[in-house]
């Protein structure tokens, strides 16, 4: 080893190597930073990715009653069902991509069959509160479904996976992510708030309203946790709870949606080292997104007017996420064209 | 069949179908406008992806002389033996991606080792000529480059393939694909022009004063098939054929960067229908790719920062193509959720 040498960092020795591959310098745009995240999140010049996992995690929310869905609340539990039997987008995206579907259910008002190895039961309580009038969970709760997200994590970890997505279904659940997203950003209700799976007008107008209500009653609030608590949903703290985790273990998190992104602006704002192990698979088409993701200071990968959470963005962006890592250690260098 | 059913067209069937899935209305957003756009290319409710492949033309480019591009004209060479060694991109895309790779040499200064079932010689000659003093290429070379891509895509199909991507090696061939795509759309030299690999500022204006020059020579020109022979390459006239026959075909074409949707710009001039059998992969960081697609009215489905062409958009884009058939095919539908 050279004097020279023995001073190059890590990051330099990859960029060096991405540098020197077939094709004209930075020619291979986004899929050169991705490769070059990974290989800094392992550490090692040739990155693996290893048993891929996408987790969704499902809960109620006392908040529906309040009419802030275009759906009626027990399309949660139906859904689920169909996650379980494998006929949801997001089942259909991982088969595809060779991502293996864990559902968990931390809080959906109904029981399932649990004799399937891709169903965990993990349930806090059957949905949250009604934050319209009491806090969505007790302290309590919330630190155990984060706990059930850590758990989990780890637990796949020891599967041998080091690349994780992080999905969710909960009708009403952009109602608890969108009052997340304000609070944890400080830009108002207003630009945070959309459609969801699909209001109108009227129905946008009477959830803001509710939102705002709500909001009111709660503008001392500061701690991350106790805002999670107070406005957030199962689901989604167990989401913060796995993805601090899976950072702690130096995994590497595929970021999907609105709901996903609101689990995240929680863990960053609990620990913000977690945002290096992060990968944003897209844009997605409820309103606030794009806010969220400016506030974080990234860029998404894919940008298809996805709106359906599940995790499906992470599970659609996962091959380019693979082939940015297959260039790395798959194509040839330049010396062969001498 | 009922009454009403009778007169129901395959759109709307389809449509309703995409509706029924389990997810809300257009939930799915650009993934369901594939899925209706590909059911219609085959007419029927139940599409399939069968045997894809990636078609590369390489050829030479007598202009290289002139200077216009970052890299030595002999790197096309270089990088088709890199081709066929399986060291470049598009080989670590497309064996990620599950899409076969065929190579054709139309018009690269050199021979290979043809022992190779991923090679396919079909050349014209041993690149153009240099347009900056007479047409790159006969109308007879032109008509045999074309013949060349419709040749290769009709044995293709005859292997069962349904669905095909174009991508193309050649230095220097940003320079003809600038012209074509001026000439083409009617816009100024200077909108059309970019850095192709690599160029610097005085590279650049180096490379738009000869393509203004090239130009000027050609003012009177306005049928398509006179200004591939006069200002396009070989493997440019060839992606043209393919992408012809593709369309008669009823195959899927699956369309990349800047010097293809070159190519698309003359089969579009010559079938304007070949349109409704193009995918859009993805929008290339070289300078005019985002006004070509803008020229043709569609909106391509990333935007990594790609500028590498070898086809690497398309094979990038394929699985999210296969995720739309997919969704299609294999999501329960909403009766699983009463």
């Amino acid at each position: 080893m050279t004097f020279t040498s023995s001073f190059t960092t890590l990051e330099t020795t990859i960029r060096r190597r991405i540098d020197n591959k077939t094709k004209p310098l930075g020619a291979l745009g986004r899929l050169e930073e991705l490769a070059l995240q990974i290989a800094l999140i392992q550490q090692t010049e040739t990155p693996v990715l290893t048993n891929p996992h996408l987790l969704v995690f499902a809960g109620d929310h006392g908040l529906a009653a309040e009419g802030i869905s275009a759906y009626p609340a027990d399309i949660t539990y139906g859904m689920v069902k169909n996650f379980i039997a494998g006929g949801a987008a997001i089942n259909v995206f991982c088969r595809q991509n060779g991502l293996t579907l864990l559902v968990c259910d931390v809080g959906v008002n109904g029981s399932f069959d649990e004799n399937t190895p891709s169903f965990v039961k993990y349930k806090i309580r059957p949905g949250t509160r009604n934050m319209r009038y009491e806090p969505a969970m007790t302290p309590d709760e919330c630190a155990a479904a984060i706990d059930a997200g850590k758990t989990l994590v780890n637990g796949i970890q020891y599967r041998g996976c080091n690349i994780i997505g992080f999905g969710e279904m909960g009708i009403g659940n952009t109602s608890p992510a969108t009052l997340l997203m304000h609070r944890l950003t400080g830009l108002p209700l207003e630009q945070c708030v959309g459609r969801g799976t699909g209001l109108n007008d009227a129905g946008l107008a009477h959830k803001l309203a509710i939102l705002q209500e709500v909001a009111s009653h709660h503008i001392g609030l500061t701690d991350p946790m106790a805002i999670l608590a107070t406005v957030g949903g199962l689901e989604i703290a167990a989401i913060v709870g796995g993805m601090l985790q899976a950072a702690e273990n130096g995994m590497i998190i595929l970021v999907d949606g609105f709901i996903a992104t609101s689990a995240l602006l929680v863990a960053h704002a609990l620990n913000p080292a977690v945002l290096q192990n992060c990968i944003f698979c897209h844009q997605s088409d409820e309103a606030g997104h794009q806010q969220m993701l400016r506030f974080l200071g990234v860029r998404p990968l894919l940008n298809l007017d996805l709106r359906l959470g599940e995790g499906t963005g992470c599970a659609l962006a996962y091959p380019i996420v693979q082939a940015a890592v297959n260039m790395l250690n798959e194509m040839a260098t330049m010396d062969i064209l001498d």
